[in-house]
């Protein structure tokens, strides 16, 4: 274990993450589905906790709040920078909009342009660079090294984490008597923030993470037994692309440790997933925002009990991009 | 004020509504919308009240459910008819499909693809006739006639103003210290039982009808003093379109005696609204539903206070409509 990884689950601090992004970060609704409730045997009540309709569109901005919100002043006046597909660059120049801070954000050539656009409309820099998410990291650590910023990592970072874990607080106090809650799974920081505060409060919830066939890096890595990287295609859930980085530090243990269960969920399983979500529930959710209703849709979740919720993580797509793919 | 008219608001029953009405529709989320505050000077807090994301996609399965949930068993054997521009037709074919028992909707030629859709594979009979909402209602009480069904008004009945009511018992729970509520308004039933429900409870909130340009029948009724008929231009909020019938003897009265404020929107401000929670909350609004926004985003609401709920009505609009819509 690394030696700046917290030893316990308590300093992660999602309840103080709590507090202190109110006012940034929405708190987000649950929806019961009796029509995903339909389709799942066995399965009698399903909530959807609606991180699509989080400000910036995904939970990224608990994460990004949280960890904006820890800096010094001087840090802040000095401004951040971020690497991301999208959903966190979005969420990243938010923040700082909101927090009057400069910030910089790469982004890869294959960004949604919906989401680069978002980041450039909150004033914040946006750098399109390279044609793997890995070369627009190397291009963000040379900004911020030459420009002494601070980095706000996509996932890998106790701030970000606890920031996510909120979502797990608001679970606890919405539902009553959850089972399993199924979470969508790239990088980790979602379910490991979602996992600390379920295992802190109530350690009996099942947790599953949903990762998707065409970019399961931290799936590939659990199975051998350490970080590793893994080739991946393209696929509708971009937002879940990207390594974990072979020197992570936080989300692979925490997933390890504290991750119940793992299921992989393929492209037609998603877009299976978004026709539904718009079709039964009039929402927009983007590809990897469906990962979890994808993977009870197509059955890959055995019983998961009385009481499910499945995070919703996220609803930045283009609307002609939606449009095509589930037509 | 008509015989069959309740004299109290307890009688409307929206409190028996809401134990009868459990487990078809469902307690619908809502949303703080710190992006909608931000277009409206003078409102730091705004929650929207999410019935686009109700079972059906529209309040009306609240109002359908309590109403037909209220027949004998024998009534319900023989079976319901409606008329409906969509969304009354879905819900009531979504409940008595539930139920097990026969309904028949008629519908006007123009309805939306998507609902008639809809009302088909609940399982119900639809009957589209007419050019005009009139002409198909006269061709549904020629078959609740011939047929001996029970007819189940889409606004001007008791039970369906008090299961519309339940929205406002949802609200005085989920928001505390309301100020003001937005309801789009045509035939009356939904703002009329929502007005009953907070009349009861808190009867200091402003409750402020939003009617649409081009179909203002009630509007011009309340100023006539008397229900009128009124003639209608094509809107996008097809949803709003109708008489209140000139024999009206519920919801006119009620929205004279208990809707302190009403606004009109025209075709441009809802389709501002509907490209609004689009973009900013990922969610399908069909015209109708977008009416409360709309006001607020055109600034005609003034003074509405520091907690300010909308109540979304409802997201059933065809996706190719809707991107033409907004594009």
């Amino acid at each position: 274990m690394s030696a700046t990884r917290p030893r316990r689950l308590e300093e992660y601090g999602v309840e103080a993450a709590r507090e202190a992004i109110r006012g940034v970060a929405v708190s987000t609704p649950v929806l019961e589905s009796p029509q995903l409730a339909e389709r799942v045997p066995g399965t009698p009540t399903i909530f959807l906790k609606l991180e699509n309709l989080q400000v910036t569109g995904s939970f990224k901005v608990r994460g990004a709040a949280n960890k904006i919100l820890s800096l010094t002043d001087e840090q802040q006046v000095k401004g951040v920078v971020a690497c991301s597909s999208g959903n966190h660059g979005k969420a990243v120049a938010y923040v700082a909009a909101r927090l009057g801070i400069p910030a910089t954000v790469c982004v890869p050539e294959w960004v949604d342009p919906a989401k680069l656009e978002a980041i450039r409309q909150f004033g914040s820099e946006a750098v399109v660079y390279g044609r793997t998410y890995d070369e627009a990291v190397a291009r963000s650590e040379e900004i911020q090294s030459e420009r002494s910023l601070v980095p706000v990592h996509p996932f890998d970072d106790p701030h970000v984490i606890g920031g996510q874990g909120t979502i797990g607080l608001e679970l606890l106090e919405q539902v009553q008597s959850l089972d399993t809650v199924l979470v969508p799974l790239s990088g980790g920081g979602l379910i490991a923030g979602i996992a600390v505060a379920l295992r802190s409060h109530r350690p009996g919830i099942r947790v599953v993470g949903v990762s998707v066939e065409n970019a399961q890096v931290m799936f590939a890595s659990l199975h051998a037994g350490r970080p590793i990287d893994h080739p991946e295609e393209e696929t509708i859930a971009s937002a879940l692309s990207g390594g974990i980085g072979l020197d992570n530090r936080h989300t692979f243990e925490l997933v390890r440790d504290y991750v119940d269960e793992h299921v992989l969920v393929d492209e037609d399983s998603l877009k299976e997933a978004m026709r539904f979500t718009v079709k039964e529930h009039h929402m927009i959710v983007e590809g990897g925002g469906a990962a979890g209703i994808a993977a009870l849709l197509a059955g890959k979740v055995a019983e998961c009990g009385e009481r499910v919720a499945v995070v919703v993580s996220g609803g930045n797509i283009d609307l002609d991009l939606l449009m095509r793919t589930i037509s």
